[in-house]
């Protein structure tokens, strides 16, 4: 096998090698199928097996209520960034209340702009994003269609601790990059939506978590792919999905629950993982520089950046030849970040952070 | 390795053994890079390699102009059923022309007729979809914002011998059941389209080639990911692509040009393979009774049928017994239908033509 290194990469991002390997094994034919899963029709038994079993595998890990349907789409956050409003907000005379706490959350904004009125509740700009509002920042109204929050902003590295109470008003919510990193109290949800190529998967496929009674409200006249109604009812065989994307994100929900034991056991990880870095750029006197306030730091992406760009470069140039790779960070934060997802493995953040402190006693 | 069947389905289907091979060889680590293509960021050079890669294979081998952008996209041909009228017929006074020739062109009709008017120029029902349209069949509006056909309907097994003279309004094709089976002379096209999953890659990924002018034609109120200039001014990495997809697709193309030599070659072999049962058909004394007229047979779809119900169960599970797999025929068809797409080796229709031979012995 080709030597592999430690990937701190945002998104697509590190899978866990026991589910490369065994998508490996059987990528030119699935055991007793005798072709692979990249050519197995969508309404095959197989295929209806693999669909069935990766749904059933999130639903026991998040404990997701009879409530709510979980869906496979494909499009990304980004196209959730539409379908959200096109599903909720299309023809409302009230305004959606967005939560504006970085990058992502401004992207949403801009979509939902197309479909209806957007009303932003709190913006972090005056502190370039740097954490999320507390619960008292947050006044919500108590008509509109739902509210919508960033669970944990990639590039800024700032994370809900936990869901901002909404009185009710549906919560809406892009999960893309904290999705399965920890227990989630799915029933507090009325969307919950996250691209795969971060914790669950691949690129290509997206996880739509959605309450029953939201699905009516998409209008006939929406364009059949857009209208979540759509893939409820044929259990996201609406028209052919991302096969190989959904095997894999069963694959990884399968590791999650036999190899890690469950997302409490996975939050007791990241938490360990996490604080290996924040806990090296807190003892270093300043030389490393977090970006997010503390009470909002990320378990998932941890931005840094050191005093100049010419350290910042010999940091990165360093840390790529000691197999340390995809630290650079989002030029809008600069310096580096680390993504340290679930399949990141406690050995590489421990790599890196023996590797921050070396770094930190040559050039400090 | 585990035995593989030859597999006839109509989409997903069949892969060329060594594209899947090299995926394999590859799945666990890139040589020289040290994480899966499943893995890495699509910001990364090495992803770049890979999209630009895909995208000039698939340009060589089309001959695709400089007036064209080849694009790579997610939701299927479903999806692009409603971007072509979104991009292309909102606020347009006059219908778009579609003609109907199967179950394809029917879904792609409904979705249109959301977005804008739409004018059927010509319907394949009285004949229950067995045959396409001469050209003097055909009278297009001059004045009609496109002309939509589906060059090869899958169910039906029909497909246009060569493309309808539009008389310079912009030609768009459902391409998803015959794309890369023979050369296209792609400067005749408006937008053609194509969902991977049948002769170009897995499911997941679509491959839209749309003309430069079209592309300005999309309203700044158009959603973000459904507006073909986000994607064309971004080389298909508006947001995050299916990347797997697009790699899987650049292999696909590579197999094309250097194992079979390009699309005249695929072409030839095409008809050696489609004329086997076709022969096979016409030489059974009405025992084997095609869908399709003569003229309008399809080089990908071979739908077929028996007498009765009883014949039909039994050709397919005798045949199942046989390794010849994913034989049935869609229901508004009935009986059998051979999906014989470019991956599947002319060994494995001559395996199908001997069985039917044989089945007719027995059973004639």
């Amino acid at each position: 096998m080709t030597k592999r290194v430690y990937n701190f990469s945002a998104g697509p991002a590190v899978l866990p090698l026991p589910v490369l390997e065994q998508a490996q094994a059987e990528l030119t034919a699935l055991p007793g199928v005798g072709m692979s899963v990249l050519e197995i029709s969508h309404r095959s038994k197989t295929y209806t097996e693999i669909n069935h079993a990766a749904n059933q595998a999130l639903r026991d890990l998040l404990s997701v209520p009879d409530s709510h349907k979980i869906l496979f789409l494909q499009g990304g956050a980004r196209l959730q960034f539409s379908m959200v409003p096109m599903n909720l907000l299309r023809g409302s005379e009230q305004p959606a209340d967005y939560v504006l706490s970085g990058t992502w959350g401004k992207k949403a904004i801009e979509e939902a702009g197309r479909e209806g009125k957007v009303n932003v509740v709190w913006d972090g700009k005056p502190t370039n994003y740097d954490r999320v509002p507390a619960d008292d920042d947050l006044k919500f109204n108590a008509s509109a269609p739902y509210v919508h929050i960033t669970s944990n902003e990639t590039i800024q590295g700032v994370q809900f601790p936990t869901e901002p109470d909404t009185a009710g008003v549906p919560l809406v919510c892009d999960a893309s990059s904290d999705f399965l990193c920890r227990p989630t109290a799915i029933e507090k949800y009325g969307i919950l939506y996250a691209c795969a190529q971060k914790n669950a998967g691949p690129a290509g496929i997206s996880v739509v978590i959605v309450r029953d009674d939201l699905l009516a409200r998409g209008g006939d006249d929406l364009p059949g792919y857009l209208n979540y109604r759509n893939h409820a009812e044929n259990d996201s065989c609406y028209n052919t999905p991302c096969c190989f994307g959904v095997y894999l994100v069963g694959l990884v929900a399968k590791w999650l629950t036999d190899e890690i034991g469950g997302l409490a056991q996975m939050e007791q990880i990241n938490r360990r993982k996490s604080q290996m870095l924040y806990e090296a750029i807190d003892a270093s006197d300043g030389f490393y520089i977090g970006h997010a306030h503390c009470d909002s730091r990320s378990l998932m992406n941890v931005p840094f950046r050191l005093a100049t760009d010419e350290l910042n470069s010999l940091f990165l140039r360093e840390a790529e030849a000691h197999g340390l790779c995809t630290l650079k960070g989002h030029r809008s934060v600069g310096g580096m970040r680390a993504s340290i997802y679930n399949a990141m493995p406690e050995e590489g953040v421990a790599a890196l952070r023996d590797f921050m402190r070396d770094f930190q006693t040559k050039n400090g």
